[in-house]
């Protein structure tokens, strides 16, 4: 194990943060709202930091393997949310750390599960920086570091596939900092898009900014205590749209850009995101339709809420806990699931389902023809034997911890069993509320501190895909051999 | 594919399901309650449609394979329930064939759930019908079939492998019709066991027949409106140890019998068994110990609930749905762990769960060594891997599978996510009761009729474990080449 070069990387990471805070910073200036001293104390810890790793942990080499990136992903992102809590502390705004910790690791992770109680209290630059840490951790900090520092050796694709979602990572280009260069491209034109087509419909600058973050990173922090419910329709059709939009695999975007529609429409994920989503949104509609004047109005809750669950986003802008059994049903499913791979979204991804309602086809295939040899392919591939039994691991592993954490969230007094199931499912897959006592129109401020970290950890494990966050706590990455 | 194979050993066990019918029909003439002639009636029909199908489908050859064991299995269970359902239809004490198709698949599947609202009125000779169907359908129709008419070719194992629970099946002896004989034989010494210890404590004969049948299989089915919670303290202790005795694999027995106690003492889905039951029992009496007067009371009650539940048989002495969400979350958990591969139990088998949590120590080694090369161990003997593969896809389907009846049965209106979602894994998993409106105080009359069709289904996919179901079901099956 390289420790020295996990530690190293992690010291430019906070370099990186504390550049990053200069932006909220800036917010803080403008509108003069009392957040500049904590956050400059934060920018001056985050480079001290992250100077004095680079300085002590010089690595002899820089060849690191897949283990180092899993542990330099999850140290990553649990150092990162750690110091990122603390302009909230500073000013006063969440007095309590695990509460600003749980805070911004929902953030970061894209979750926008919340413990404020009233969101509408905060200062201006407090909310954009809760915000932006969406728009940060949406493509992945670790990605921007190599978009932004090249200068690290080859070995990088180890960081990359540890950051970036899905059961395969796509490379963009052969040189793997072009790739991460390229996606944050896409990810800043598709963000800038929004800003303007938001804006452009009468939201306020401000309130785009945030609204963009929380949309592209498909977190779902907002500033209003009825999240997106007080804006007009067209701007919740627009949210709707971009939601399902930052929920697709960018390797679409690139190809369009390269003009390559047959590739681009080809793609299997694609259409069975997009019929999931229409096909979960149909359903919907007709069961909520007693609720609502008209068809219109039912089709854009619907949409809305299906895209936002689906997407793994969180605003919302109905209590859907008070909708019918199966629509709530769906909403669930659909947690589980989740978006395309190589998106910002969480959950289990949409590539994995249909690899694994493949691989059911050939189980059963196989029974009746056991000597008949056949192939599956995915994307126009043959998907080969080794990439099955690791989608099978990795979906037994998810529902495994899914189930743990499920468990220990049950020690919570006082909260029902619905509350403490989508509790955990809206962490675990980054989506943000959940039903009952943690729906749309509540918030995670009743549990313990406990289960505030436990949850918080649910949010990394879910947003990182479950093997960076097992490594860097197995014991046997700590200790000396 | 031998069809006429199929047909053939169908028409056999109508024969047996005619000779079984004779033992509620000798109850019915004992107490002369009216049962005689509808259950006359079902025995001439199943004789006759026996011999009919025994002379249409004498068969060129008996080979068989997997694939016609497991259609013989599917469609053996179904058309033994669609038969066994005739005798309360005739006689009126169920008028609505769809409820009593339910009723007795919950009973042949050991499941336990029922729609009757009102138990107390039937009479005796269906209600023993009614519970000896858990008796027949605990240890398995088709393995009866072969410990009593041995004279099958040798390709048996195929059927016995499809009618029997668990990753792999144990063969006791070389012949497999003394297998079957000898698990016979067990569990016949087991019945006549707790048979005696109910009597001998007071429970009257034909009670104590009952409720060693629906223990015995794992089923479930009482005769009065409050399950067994009218009993006295030593019956509930009776019956919640012969619960768990009877999860326990068979293989078990077979070892103590014949004097090896190092074998049996040594099985690692033993002591993972044991140590789930009395874990959980653990913790639910401190979990619920504000709600009872005595510390023995709240351990009783922890550990009938834990074992009727685990065991998947579903007699209740208390309504758990009045517990608290901890105490709820671990049984609801239960409910899919079941118990021993190789018992009468349903659910997933705690010998699947124990390789499912080796494979997952066995995946993180991997990440953190890729070239070392270590093998999983289990019972003693390296696991290869194909089972672990076997196993991973069995638990993808296993959740695939419930998650499509649990969206499927969401439809039903009037009923709440967790009435649905634990009716469809009490179902699943052949337990009985679930939470909310199908809790033990409740029943399954409320389903549509349609939805009562589902839910034996799931009752059926769950005991038969998945794909001798899929395969009869599969068009493929039934297509002509």
């Amino acid at each position: 194990m390289n420790r020295k070069m996990v530690f190293y990387t992690i010291g430019r990471i906070l370099l990186l943060e504390g550049a990053l805070l200069a932006l909220p910073l800036a917010v803080s200036v403008y509108y003069w709202d009392g957040g500049q001293l904590p956050l400059l104390l934060t920018i001056a810890l985050s480079l001290g930091l992250g100077l004095l790793f680079i300085r002590l942990f010089r690595p002899d080499s820089q060849v690191i393997y897949a283990r180092e990136g899993f542990l330099i992903t999850g140290l990553t992102w649990v150092i990162v949310s750690a110091l990122g809590a603390l302009p909230f502390v500073l000013s006063g705004e969440i007095p309590s750390y695990v509460d600003a910790f749980f805070e911004t690791v929902s953030g970061f992770t894209t979750t926008g599960a919340s413990i404020l109680t009233n969101v509408e209290s905060m200062s201006r630059s407090m909310l954009f920086w809760r915000s932006f840490t969406h728009w940060i951790g949406g493509m992945g900090v670790l990605v921007l570091m190599v978009a932004v520092m090249p200068n690290l050796s080859g070995r990088t694709i180890h960081i990359l596939r540890a950051e970036m979602p899905g059961p395969t990572m796509g490379k963009l280009s052969p040189k793997l900092a072009d790739t991460a260069k390229l996606l944050y491209l896409i990810y800043i034109a598709l963000t800038l898009l929004e800003l303007f087509l938001l804006f452009a419909g009468g939201m306020p600058l401000y309130d785009s900014a945030v609204h963009t973050f929380g949309t592209a990173g498909t977190g779902g922090f907002g500033i209003k205590a009825d999240s997106v419910a007080g804006y007009s329709p067209y701007l919740q059709w627009v949210i709707a749209v971009f939601m399902m939009l930052f929920g697709l695999n960018f390797n679409i975007f690139f190809l369009l850009l390269m003009k390559r529609f047959r590739a681009a429409f080809q793609s299997e994920e694609l259409w069975a995101y997009v019929g999931i989503v229409f096909g979960s949104t149909a359903l919907i509609c007709w069961n909520i339709r007693p609720l609502f004047s008209s068809f219109s109005e039912s089709l854009r809750q619907a949409f809305f809420q299906v895209t936002t669950i689906s997407s793994t986003t969180g605003y919302s802008t109905a209590d859907f806990n008070t909708w019918p059994t199966l629509s709530r049903m769906i909403l669930v499913l659909l947690m589980f699931i989740g978006a395309c791979a190589g998106s910002t979204a969480g959950g289990l991804k949409v590539s994995r389902l249909v690899l694994l309602l493949k691989n059911y086809r050939q189980v059963v295939r196989h029974l009746l023809h056991p000597r008949a040899v056949t192939a599956t392919r995915f994307e126009g591939k043959p998907v080969d034997s080794s990439t099955l039994t690791s989608v099978n691991n990795y979906f037994a592993l998810y529902i495994g911890l899914f189930v743990g954490f499920w468990f220990l969230v049950s020690f919570q007094p006082g909260y029902d069993g619905v509350s403490n199931f989508t509790a955990v499912a809206a962490c675990y897959n980054n989506i943000g509320p959940g039903l009952n006592l943690v729906g749309p129109a509540a918030n995670y401020a009743g549990y313990a501190p406990f289960f505030k970290v436990l949850l918080s950890f649910a949010m990394l494990f879910g947003r990182l895909e479950l093997y960076p966050m097992l490594i860097s706590l197995s014991p046997g990455v700590w200790m000396k051999k």
